[in-house]
Protein backbone atom coordinates (compact mmCIF):
# COMPACT_ATOMS: atom_id res chain seq x y z
CA UNK A 1 0.00 0.00 0.00
CA UNK A 2 1.15 3.01 -0.73
CA UNK A 3 0.31 6.67 0.78
CA UNK A 4 -0.89 7.80 -3.04
CA UNK A 5 -3.40 5.34 -2.79
CA UNK A 6 -4.86 7.78 -0.78
CA UNK A 7 -7.01 9.79 -2.79
CA UNK A 8 -7.48 12.93 -0.49
CA UNK A 9 -4.65 14.66 1.67
CA UNK A 10 -4.29 14.07 5.39
CA UNK A 11 -6.62 15.96 7.33
CA UNK A 12 -5.22 18.22 9.68
CA UNK A 13 -7.79 20.12 11.62
CA UNK A 14 -9.44 18.90 14.97
CA UNK A 15 -12.58 20.33 13.22
CA UNK A 16 -13.07 17.78 10.71
CA UNK A 17 -16.49 16.32 11.67
CA UNK A 18 -15.14 12.30 11.65
CA UNK A 19 -12.02 13.53 14.00
CA UNK A 20 -14.73 16.09 16.11
CA UNK A 21 -16.95 12.72 16.82
CA UNK A 22 -13.97 10.53 17.44
CA UNK A 23 -12.80 12.60 20.10
CA UNK A 24 -16.11 12.94 21.83
CA UNK A 25 -16.37 9.05 21.93
CA UNK A 26 -13.13 9.29 23.50
CA UNK A 27 -14.29 11.74 26.19
CA UNK A 28 -17.84 11.61 27.18
CA UNK A 29 -20.37 8.57 27.79
CA UNK A 30 -23.22 10.47 26.92
CA UNK A 31 -21.94 11.00 23.52
CA UNK A 32 -20.72 7.21 23.45
CA UNK A 33 -24.84 6.72 24.34
CA UNK A 34 -26.00 8.38 21.98
CA UNK A 35 -24.23 7.40 18.78
CA UNK A 36 -23.94 3.73 20.52
CA UNK A 37 -20.10 4.32 18.77
CA UNK A 38 -16.59 3.62 21.10
CA UNK A 39 -13.45 4.52 20.48
CA UNK A 40 -9.89 2.75 20.09
CA UNK A 41 -6.99 3.74 20.46
CA UNK A 42 -3.32 1.67 19.44
CA UNK A 43 -2.36 -0.73 16.86
CA UNK A 44 -3.24 -3.80 19.40
CA UNK A 45 -6.89 -2.79 20.01
CA UNK A 46 -7.66 -1.42 16.28
CA UNK A 47 -6.05 -5.11 15.03
CA UNK A 48 -7.88 -7.48 17.72
CA UNK A 49 -10.93 -5.94 17.07
CA UNK A 50 -11.00 -6.43 13.00
CA UNK A 51 -9.80 -10.06 14.17
CA UNK A 52 -12.59 -10.40 15.97
CA UNK A 53 -15.07 -9.39 13.67
CA UNK A 54 -16.16 -6.55 16.10
CA UNK A 55 -18.25 -3.82 14.09
CA UNK A 56 -15.34 -1.22 13.33
CA UNK A 57 -16.80 1.59 11.00
CA UNK A 58 -13.74 3.95 10.49
CA UNK A 59 -9.93 4.07 11.12
CA UNK A 60 -7.73 7.04 12.16
CA UNK A 61 -4.64 6.47 10.88
CA UNK A 62 -1.44 9.33 10.78
CA UNK A 63 0.82 9.00 7.91
CA UNK A 64 3.53 7.51 10.01
CA UNK A 65 1.26 4.79 10.98
CA UNK A 66 0.50 3.94 7.80
CA UNK A 67 3.95 3.13 7.03
CA UNK A 68 4.45 1.08 9.29
CA UNK A 69 0.66 -0.82 9.39
CA UNK A 70 0.08 -0.35 5.96
CA UNK A 71 0.16 -3.47 5.38
CA UNK A 72 -2.71 -4.79 7.95
CA UNK A 73 -5.05 -2.72 6.40
CA UNK A 74 -4.63 -2.83 2.89
CA UNK A 75 -7.05 -5.53 2.29
CA UNK A 76 -9.86 -4.62 4.49
CA UNK A 77 -13.36 -3.50 2.99
CA UNK A 78 -16.31 -1.70 4.24
CA UNK A 79 -14.39 0.38 6.59
CA UNK A 80 -13.21 4.39 6.06
CA UNK A 81 -10.00 4.46 6.25
CA UNK A 82 -9.03 8.83 7.07
CA UNK A 83 -5.64 9.17 6.80
CA UNK A 84 -4.64 12.24 9.50
CA UNK A 85 -1.39 14.09 10.22
CA UNK A 86 0.92 13.60 12.54
CA UNK A 87 0.41 16.03 14.61
CA UNK A 88 -3.31 15.67 14.23
CA UNK A 89 -2.29 11.91 15.47
CA UNK A 90 -0.90 13.75 18.82
CA UNK A 91 -3.98 15.57 19.15
CA UNK A 92 -6.18 13.45 19.31
CA UNK A 93 -4.62 10.62 21.60
CA UNK A 94 -5.74 9.33 24.86
CA UNK A 95 -2.17 8.38 25.86
CA UNK A 96 1.06 9.64 25.86
CA UNK A 97 3.30 8.12 23.17
CA UNK A 98 0.54 7.44 20.58
CA UNK A 99 1.00 4.61 18.02
CA UNK A 100 -0.61 6.92 15.27
CA UNK A 101 -3.91 4.44 14.67
CA UNK A 102 -7.22 5.01 16.17
CA UNK A 103 -10.69 3.27 15.16
CA UNK A 104 -14.52 3.90 15.36
CA UNK A 105 -16.32 0.72 16.46
CA UNK A 106 -20.46 -0.13 17.16
CA UNK A 107 -21.40 -0.91 20.39
CA UNK A 108 -20.63 -4.14 21.13
CA UNK A 109 -21.75 -4.81 24.60
CA UNK A 110 -24.48 -8.08 24.73
CA UNK A 111 -27.13 -6.34 26.86
CA UNK A 112 -29.88 -6.79 25.02
CA UNK A 113 -29.30 -10.98 25.01
CA UNK A 114 -29.09 -10.75 28.92
CA UNK A 115 -32.57 -12.68 29.39
CA UNK A 116 -30.68 -15.81 27.28
CA UNK A 117 -27.84 -16.19 29.90
CA UNK A 118 -25.81 -19.56 29.58
CA UNK A 119 -27.90 -22.04 32.01
CA UNK A 120 -25.77 -23.47 34.65
CA UNK A 121 -23.33 -20.57 33.37
CA UNK A 122 -20.27 -18.77 34.72
CA UNK A 123 -20.55 -15.01 35.58
CA UNK A 124 -18.84 -12.20 37.30
CA UNK A 125 -21.23 -9.35 37.96
CA UNK A 126 -19.72 -5.92 38.81
CA UNK A 127 -21.55 -4.08 41.13
CA UNK A 128 -21.09 -0.10 41.35
CA UNK A 129 -17.09 -1.01 40.58
CA UNK A 130 -15.46 2.32 39.36
CA UNK A 131 -11.68 2.07 38.72
CA UNK A 132 -11.70 1.26 34.37
CA UNK A 133 -8.28 -0.18 35.22
CA UNK A 134 -9.94 -2.57 37.59
CA UNK A 135 -12.75 -3.11 35.66
CA UNK A 136 -10.50 -4.02 32.31
CA UNK A 137 -8.31 -6.24 34.45
CA UNK A 138 -11.07 -8.07 35.59
CA UNK A 139 -12.65 -8.86 31.95
CA UNK A 140 -9.18 -9.78 30.76
CA UNK A 141 -8.91 -12.20 33.46
CA UNK A 142 -12.52 -13.27 32.80
CA UNK A 143 -11.52 -14.19 29.39
CA UNK A 144 -7.85 -15.74 30.34
CA UNK A 145 -10.44 -18.30 32.23
CA UNK A 146 -12.84 -18.93 30.29
CA UNK A 147 -16.10 -17.53 32.17
CA UNK A 148 -19.43 -16.88 30.06
CA UNK A 149 -19.71 -13.40 30.39
CA UNK A 150 -18.66 -10.31 32.71
CA UNK A 151 -22.17 -8.16 33.80
CA UNK A 152 -21.65 -4.32 34.82
CA UNK A 153 -24.43 -3.17 36.79
CA UNK A 154 -23.87 0.34 38.48
CA UNK A 155 -20.29 0.14 37.34
CA UNK A 156 -17.90 2.59 35.34
CA UNK A 157 -18.87 2.49 31.50
CA UNK A 158 -17.21 -0.68 29.95
CA UNK A 159 -16.42 1.79 26.77
CA UNK A 160 -14.26 4.30 28.75
CA UNK A 161 -10.65 4.30 26.86
CA UNK A 162 -9.41 3.09 29.73
CA UNK A 163 -11.67 0.57 30.28
CA UNK A 164 -11.48 -0.81 26.57
CA UNK A 165 -7.17 -0.06 27.07
CA UNK A 166 -6.86 -2.32 30.13
CA UNK A 167 -8.96 -5.36 28.77
CA UNK A 168 -6.12 -5.46 26.23
CA UNK A 169 -8.41 -6.51 23.74
CA UNK A 170 -10.62 -9.27 25.51
CA UNK A 171 -13.24 -7.05 25.29
CA UNK A 172 -14.05 -8.43 21.82
CA UNK A 173 -13.25 -12.13 23.02
CA UNK A 174 -15.65 -12.28 26.16
CA UNK A 175 -19.58 -11.20 25.91
CA UNK A 176 -20.18 -8.34 28.03
CA UNK A 177 -23.16 -6.74 29.57
CA UNK A 178 -23.66 -3.09 30.01
CA UNK A 179 -25.34 -0.38 32.47
CA UNK A 180 -28.02 -3.65 33.64
CA UNK A 181 -29.99 -2.80 36.57
CA UNK A 182 -29.65 -5.19 39.55
CA UNK A 183 -32.78 -6.73 39.72
CA UNK A 184 -32.68 -7.93 36.23
CA UNK A 185 -29.28 -9.32 36.68
CA UNK A 186 -30.95 -11.49 39.57
CA UNK A 187 -33.90 -12.03 37.46
CA UNK A 188 -31.85 -13.11 34.26
CA UNK A 189 -29.54 -15.38 36.77
CA UNK A 190 -32.64 -17.22 38.35
CA UNK A 191 -34.22 -17.99 34.82
CA UNK A 192 -31.01 -19.53 34.07
CA UNK A 193 -30.62 -22.02 37.14
CA UNK A 194 -27.40 -20.12 38.02
CA UNK A 195 -27.08 -19.28 42.05
CA UNK A 196 -25.86 -16.47 42.81
CA UNK A 197 -22.76 -15.71 45.35
CA UNK A 198 -22.48 -12.24 47.12
CA UNK A 199 -18.35 -11.50 47.21
CA UNK A 200 -17.76 -10.52 50.87
CA UNK A 201 -14.86 -9.35 53.62
CA UNK A 202 -16.18 -11.24 56.72
CA UNK A 203 -14.43 -13.98 58.57
CA UNK A 204 -18.10 -16.23 58.88
CA UNK A 205 -18.69 -16.05 55.16
CA UNK A 206 -18.20 -19.22 52.97
CA UNK A 207 -14.98 -20.20 52.46
CA UNK A 208 -14.32 -19.53 48.49
CA UNK A 209 -12.15 -22.88 48.81
CA UNK A 210 -15.33 -25.17 49.91
CA UNK A 211 -17.63 -23.88 47.56
CA UNK A 212 -19.27 -26.26 45.61
CA UNK A 213 -19.66 -24.14 42.06
CA UNK A 214 -20.23 -27.90 40.03
CA UNK A 215 -23.41 -25.78 38.96
CA UNK A 216 -22.02 -23.03 37.49
CA UNK A 217 -22.39 -19.53 39.49
CA UNK A 218 -22.83 -15.63 39.32
CA UNK A 219 -20.54 -13.99 41.94
CA UNK A 220 -20.97 -10.28 42.77
CA UNK A 221 -18.55 -8.10 43.14
CA UNK A 222 -19.00 -4.52 45.34
CA UNK A 223 -17.02 -1.35 45.03
CA UNK A 224 -13.54 -0.91 45.71
CA UNK A 225 -14.01 0.74 48.71
CA UNK A 226 -17.41 -0.16 50.13
CA UNK A 227 -18.06 -3.59 49.16
CA UNK A 228 -21.61 -4.43 48.60
CA UNK A 229 -24.49 -2.77 50.32
CA UNK A 230 -26.54 -5.39 52.44
CA UNK A 231 -29.41 -5.03 50.22
CA UNK A 232 -27.48 -6.95 47.43
CA UNK A 233 -25.91 -9.21 49.79
CA UNK A 234 -29.32 -10.57 51.00
CA UNK A 235 -30.50 -11.13 47.86
CA UNK A 236 -27.33 -13.48 46.97
CA UNK A 237 -27.26 -17.43 47.99
CA UNK A 238 -24.81 -17.58 49.48
CA UNK A 239 -21.99 -15.44 50.77
CA UNK A 240 -18.61 -16.12 49.93
CA UNK A 241 -15.14 -15.13 51.35
CA UNK A 242 -11.18 -15.25 50.72
CA UNK A 243 -9.82 -16.29 53.56
CA UNK A 244 -6.23 -15.38 53.64
CA UNK A 245 -3.32 -15.48 56.36
CA UNK A 246 -1.94 -11.92 55.46
CA UNK A 247 -2.97 -8.45 55.16
CA UNK A 248 -6.75 -8.23 54.03
CA UNK A 249 -6.28 -4.47 52.96
CA UNK A 250 -4.19 -5.46 50.61
CA UNK A 251 -5.88 -7.52 48.05
CA UNK A 252 -6.44 -5.13 45.17
CA UNK A 253 -10.30 -5.82 43.98
CA UNK A 254 -9.27 -6.50 40.36
CA UNK A 255 -6.92 -9.23 41.89
CA UNK A 256 -9.50 -10.74 44.65
CA UNK A 257 -11.79 -10.99 41.57
CA UNK A 258 -9.69 -12.97 39.82
CA UNK A 259 -8.85 -15.28 42.77
CA UNK A 260 -12.90 -15.97 43.12
CA UNK A 261 -12.84 -16.01 39.12
CA UNK A 262 -9.82 -18.78 39.55
CA UNK A 263 -12.53 -20.87 41.99
CA UNK A 264 -15.54 -20.51 40.08
CA UNK A 265 -13.91 -22.49 36.68
CA UNK A 266 -12.23 -25.04 38.96
CA UNK A 267 -15.06 -26.89 38.72
CA UNK A 268 -15.90 -26.42 34.88
CA UNK B 1 1.26 22.36 64.79
CA UNK B 2 1.24 25.87 63.05
CA UNK B 3 3.79 26.73 60.21
CA UNK B 4 5.44 29.20 62.83
CA UNK B 5 6.46 25.92 64.37
CA UNK B 6 9.33 25.82 61.59
CA UNK B 7 11.79 28.35 61.87
CA UNK B 8 12.76 28.86 58.36
CA UNK B 9 11.04 29.50 55.46
CA UNK B 10 9.96 26.83 52.50
CA UNK B 11 12.71 25.89 50.38
CA UNK B 12 11.78 27.07 46.99
CA UNK B 13 14.83 26.32 44.76
CA UNK B 14 15.33 22.44 43.41
CA UNK B 15 19.06 23.51 43.93
CA UNK B 16 18.52 22.92 47.48
CA UNK B 17 21.09 20.24 48.00
CA UNK B 18 18.01 17.65 50.24
CA UNK B 19 15.64 18.62 47.33
CA UNK B 20 18.13 18.02 44.59
CA UNK B 21 19.42 14.22 46.34
CA UNK B 22 15.77 13.50 46.46
CA UNK B 23 14.96 14.16 42.76
CA UNK B 24 17.76 11.98 42.12
CA UNK B 25 16.60 8.96 44.35
CA UNK B 26 13.39 9.22 42.49
CA UNK B 27 14.81 8.94 39.04
CA UNK B 28 17.89 6.85 39.15
CA UNK B 29 18.97 3.43 40.41
CA UNK B 30 22.27 4.03 40.09
CA UNK B 31 21.73 7.13 42.94
CA UNK B 32 19.79 4.78 44.82
CA UNK B 33 22.36 2.50 45.15
CA UNK B 34 24.86 4.91 46.03
CA UNK B 35 23.26 6.53 48.78
CA UNK B 36 21.04 2.89 50.10
CA UNK B 37 18.15 5.48 49.93
CA UNK B 38 14.83 5.49 48.01
CA UNK B 39 12.05 8.87 47.68
CA UNK B 40 8.57 7.86 49.03
CA UNK B 41 5.58 10.04 47.57
CA UNK B 42 1.99 10.42 48.72
CA UNK B 43 0.33 10.45 52.40
CA UNK B 44 -0.53 7.20 52.32
CA UNK B 45 2.92 5.59 51.78
CA UNK B 46 4.75 8.17 53.85
CA UNK B 47 2.17 7.13 57.08
CA UNK B 48 2.37 3.54 56.14
CA UNK B 49 6.44 3.72 56.02
CA UNK B 50 6.25 5.46 59.34
CA UNK B 51 3.15 3.52 61.23
CA UNK B 52 6.03 0.29 59.96
CA UNK B 53 8.91 2.14 61.81
CA UNK B 54 10.61 2.17 58.26
CA UNK B 55 13.97 4.06 58.71
CA UNK B 56 12.51 7.18 57.46
CA UNK B 57 15.44 10.28 57.34
CA UNK B 58 13.10 13.13 55.81
CA UNK B 59 10.08 14.18 55.17
CA UNK B 60 9.20 16.93 52.84
CA UNK B 61 5.84 18.94 53.18
CA UNK B 62 4.61 21.88 51.29
CA UNK B 63 2.50 24.73 53.29
CA UNK B 64 -0.71 23.19 51.62
CA UNK B 65 0.13 19.62 52.81
CA UNK B 66 1.11 20.97 56.05
CA UNK B 67 -2.33 22.21 57.05
CA UNK B 68 -3.88 18.91 56.03
CA UNK B 69 -1.48 16.21 57.27
CA UNK B 70 0.46 18.20 60.45
CA UNK B 71 -1.22 16.42 63.16
CA UNK B 72 -0.06 13.22 61.45
CA UNK B 73 4.02 14.79 61.72
CA UNK B 74 3.85 16.64 64.75
CA UNK B 75 4.95 14.13 67.53
CA UNK B 76 7.37 12.13 65.24
CA UNK B 77 10.98 12.34 66.36
CA UNK B 78 14.40 11.92 64.82
CA UNK B 79 13.17 12.64 61.42
CA UNK B 80 14.08 16.20 59.61
CA UNK B 81 11.05 17.90 58.37
CA UNK B 82 11.74 20.39 55.12
CA UNK B 83 8.84 22.64 54.15
CA UNK B 84 9.05 23.46 50.83
CA UNK B 85 6.90 25.64 48.51
CA UNK B 86 3.54 24.34 47.09
CA UNK B 87 5.46 24.85 43.50
CA UNK B 88 8.08 23.42 44.49
CA UNK B 89 6.38 20.19 45.20
CA UNK B 90 4.67 20.27 42.19
CA UNK B 91 8.13 19.98 40.39
CA UNK B 92 9.50 17.39 42.43
CA UNK B 93 6.19 14.91 41.85
CA UNK B 94 6.79 12.05 40.26
CA UNK B 95 2.73 11.78 39.87
CA UNK B 96 0.02 14.14 38.18
CA UNK B 97 -1.74 15.33 41.41
CA UNK B 98 0.65 15.51 43.97
CA UNK B 99 -0.41 15.27 48.05
CA UNK B 100 2.35 17.68 48.70
CA UNK B 101 4.29 15.51 51.23
CA UNK B 102 7.47 12.99 50.24
CA UNK B 103 9.79 11.30 52.30
CA UNK B 104 13.19 9.97 51.90
CA UNK B 105 14.02 6.51 53.60
CA UNK B 106 16.69 4.18 53.72
CA UNK B 107 16.71 0.82 52.06
CA UNK B 108 14.59 -1.79 53.74
CA UNK B 109 15.25 -4.93 52.00
CA UNK B 110 16.38 -8.16 53.81
CA UNK B 111 18.98 -9.10 50.93
CA UNK B 112 21.70 -9.72 53.56
CA UNK B 113 19.07 -12.32 55.65
CA UNK B 114 18.57 -14.54 52.03
CA UNK B 115 20.79 -17.24 53.89
CA UNK B 116 18.08 -17.63 56.55
CA UNK B 117 14.86 -18.28 54.48
CA UNK B 118 12.25 -19.57 56.45
CA UNK B 119 12.23 -23.59 56.90
CA UNK B 120 9.30 -24.98 54.54
CA UNK B 121 8.73 -21.56 53.35
CA UNK B 122 6.96 -20.18 51.01
CA UNK B 123 8.41 -17.61 48.70
CA UNK B 124 7.73 -15.86 44.98
CA UNK B 125 10.69 -15.39 43.16
CA UNK B 126 10.18 -12.81 40.17
CA UNK B 127 12.89 -13.86 37.70
CA UNK B 128 13.06 -11.16 34.66
CA UNK B 129 9.81 -9.91 35.15
CA UNK B 130 10.27 -6.12 34.11
CA UNK B 131 7.35 -4.01 34.54
CA UNK B 132 6.96 -2.07 37.73
CA UNK B 133 3.26 -2.09 38.15
CA UNK B 134 3.40 -5.89 37.83
CA UNK B 135 5.88 -5.95 40.30
CA UNK B 136 4.12 -3.56 43.13
CA UNK B 137 0.78 -5.71 42.36
CA UNK B 138 2.64 -8.99 43.09
CA UNK B 139 4.69 -7.84 46.58
CA UNK B 140 1.10 -6.28 47.45
CA UNK B 141 -0.85 -9.90 46.96
CA UNK B 142 1.64 -11.34 48.66
CA UNK B 143 1.24 -9.17 51.48
CA UNK B 144 -2.39 -9.76 51.28
CA UNK B 145 -2.19 -13.87 50.97
CA UNK B 146 0.31 -13.78 54.20
CA UNK B 147 3.46 -14.94 51.60
CA UNK B 148 7.04 -15.04 53.65
CA UNK B 149 8.69 -13.15 51.47
CA UNK B 150 9.13 -11.81 47.28
CA UNK B 151 12.58 -12.41 45.85
CA UNK B 152 13.49 -10.12 42.91
CA UNK B 153 16.62 -11.54 40.78
CA UNK B 154 17.17 -9.74 37.56
CA UNK B 155 14.23 -7.92 37.58
CA UNK B 156 12.74 -4.17 38.30
CA UNK B 157 14.43 -2.49 40.87
CA UNK B 158 11.86 -2.88 43.67
CA UNK B 159 12.39 1.01 45.04
CA UNK B 160 11.73 2.44 41.42
CA UNK B 161 9.12 4.47 42.53
CA UNK B 162 6.05 2.92 40.39
CA UNK B 163 7.00 -0.46 41.96
CA UNK B 164 6.82 1.40 45.59
CA UNK B 165 3.77 2.92 44.68
CA UNK B 166 2.01 -0.07 43.08
CA UNK B 167 2.63 -1.81 46.87
CA UNK B 168 0.40 0.49 48.16
CA UNK B 169 3.03 0.10 51.60
CA UNK B 170 2.87 -3.19 50.98
CA UNK B 171 6.95 -3.02 50.82
CA UNK B 172 6.59 -1.84 54.24
CA UNK B 173 5.55 -5.20 55.80
CA UNK B 174 6.41 -8.21 54.01
CA UNK B 175 10.42 -9.22 53.54
CA UNK B 176 11.57 -8.64 50.58
CA UNK B 177 14.95 -9.22 48.95
CA UNK B 178 16.86 -7.47 45.94
CA UNK B 179 18.85 -7.88 43.26
CA UNK B 180 19.83 -11.70 44.10
CA UNK B 181 22.24 -13.78 41.61
CA UNK B 182 19.58 -16.44 40.71
CA UNK B 183 22.18 -19.26 41.80
CA UNK B 184 22.04 -17.86 45.10
CA UNK B 185 18.16 -18.16 45.28
CA UNK B 186 18.17 -22.06 44.86
CA UNK B 187 21.55 -22.35 47.43
CA UNK B 188 19.04 -20.46 49.84
CA UNK B 189 16.06 -22.27 48.78
CA UNK B 190 17.92 -25.55 48.95
CA UNK B 191 19.23 -24.78 52.49
CA UNK B 192 16.01 -23.90 53.76
CA UNK B 193 14.52 -27.31 52.87
CA UNK B 194 12.35 -25.18 50.43
CA UNK B 195 11.17 -26.86 46.99
CA UNK B 196 11.18 -24.84 43.67
CA UNK B 197 8.59 -25.02 41.01
CA UNK B 198 8.98 -22.96 37.67
CA UNK B 199 5.53 -21.65 36.15
CA UNK B 200 5.48 -22.54 32.75
CA UNK B 201 2.96 -22.04 29.91
CA UNK B 202 2.80 -25.41 29.07
CA UNK B 203 -0.37 -27.87 29.21
CA UNK B 204 1.96 -30.87 29.94
CA UNK B 205 3.50 -29.06 33.33
CA UNK B 206 1.84 -30.14 36.43
CA UNK B 207 -1.43 -28.41 36.99
CA UNK B 208 -1.42 -26.01 39.98
CA UNK B 209 -4.74 -27.60 41.62
CA UNK B 210 -2.74 -30.79 41.71
CA UNK B 211 0.44 -29.53 42.98
CA UNK B 212 0.92 -30.62 47.01
CA UNK B 213 2.55 -27.26 48.45
CA UNK B 214 1.99 -28.99 51.81
CA UNK B 215 6.17 -28.22 52.74
CA UNK B 216 6.19 -24.78 51.42
CA UNK B 217 8.06 -24.12 47.99
CA UNK B 218 9.68 -21.24 45.92
CA UNK B 219 7.52 -20.49 42.80
CA UNK B 220 9.56 -19.21 39.88
CA UNK B 221 7.91 -16.61 37.75
CA UNK B 222 10.14 -14.96 34.46
CA UNK B 223 10.10 -12.64 32.17
CA UNK B 224 6.47 -11.04 31.23
CA UNK B 225 7.22 -11.66 27.33
CA UNK B 226 9.53 -14.51 27.36
CA UNK B 227 8.75 -16.74 30.57
CA UNK B 228 11.45 -18.62 32.39
CA UNK B 229 15.04 -19.79 30.32
CA UNK B 230 15.12 -23.08 30.06
CA UNK B 231 18.56 -23.53 32.27
CA UNK B 232 16.20 -22.15 35.20
CA UNK B 233 13.39 -24.20 34.81
CA UNK B 234 15.82 -26.91 35.11
CA UNK B 235 17.19 -26.06 37.87
CA UNK B 236 13.53 -26.28 39.56
CA UNK B 237 12.10 -29.19 41.04
CA UNK B 238 8.86 -29.13 39.34
CA UNK B 239 7.06 -27.45 36.21
CA UNK B 240 3.80 -26.25 37.10
CA UNK B 241 0.82 -24.48 35.21
CA UNK B 242 -2.07 -22.83 35.16
CA UNK B 243 -4.60 -24.54 33.42
CA UNK B 244 -7.85 -22.61 32.13
CA UNK B 245 -10.59 -23.08 29.43
CA UNK B 246 -9.73 -19.50 27.89
CA UNK B 247 -7.93 -16.81 26.20
CA UNK B 248 -4.40 -17.72 27.89
CA UNK B 249 -2.75 -15.02 26.19
CA UNK B 250 -5.06 -12.72 28.25
CA UNK B 251 -3.88 -13.36 31.64
CA UNK B 252 -1.06 -10.69 32.88
CA UNK B 253 1.85 -11.96 34.72
CA UNK B 254 0.65 -10.15 37.94
CA UNK B 255 -2.86 -12.40 38.10
CA UNK B 256 -1.22 -15.37 36.88
CA UNK B 257 1.00 -15.01 39.77
CA UNK B 258 -1.64 -13.90 42.35
CA UNK B 259 -3.27 -17.07 41.21
CA UNK B 260 -0.18 -19.54 41.71
CA UNK B 261 0.45 -17.61 45.21
CA UNK B 262 -3.50 -18.18 46.08
CA UNK B 263 -2.78 -22.22 45.43
CA UNK B 264 0.65 -22.02 47.17
CA UNK B 265 -1.00 -20.48 50.31
CA UNK B 266 -3.76 -23.15 50.69
CA UNK B 267 -1.73 -25.54 52.19
CA UNK B 268 -0.85 -23.02 54.90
Amino acid sequence: MNISDFLSEPVTSKDNPSVKLFRKLMTSKKERMQYKRFALEGSRLVFDALKSNAPVEKIFITLSALRKYGDHIKNIEGINIILISDDLGGKISDTGKTQGIFAECAFIDKTDKLDNLKKNGRYAVLYQLQDPGNAGMIIRTADALGLDGVIFSGSCDIYNPKVIRSTMGSIFRIPVYRDVPVDDVFIAMDNAGISTYAAVVDKNADDIKTVDFCNGGGIIIGNEGNGLPDEIVLKCRERITIKMNGNIDSLNAAMATGIIMWELMKFE
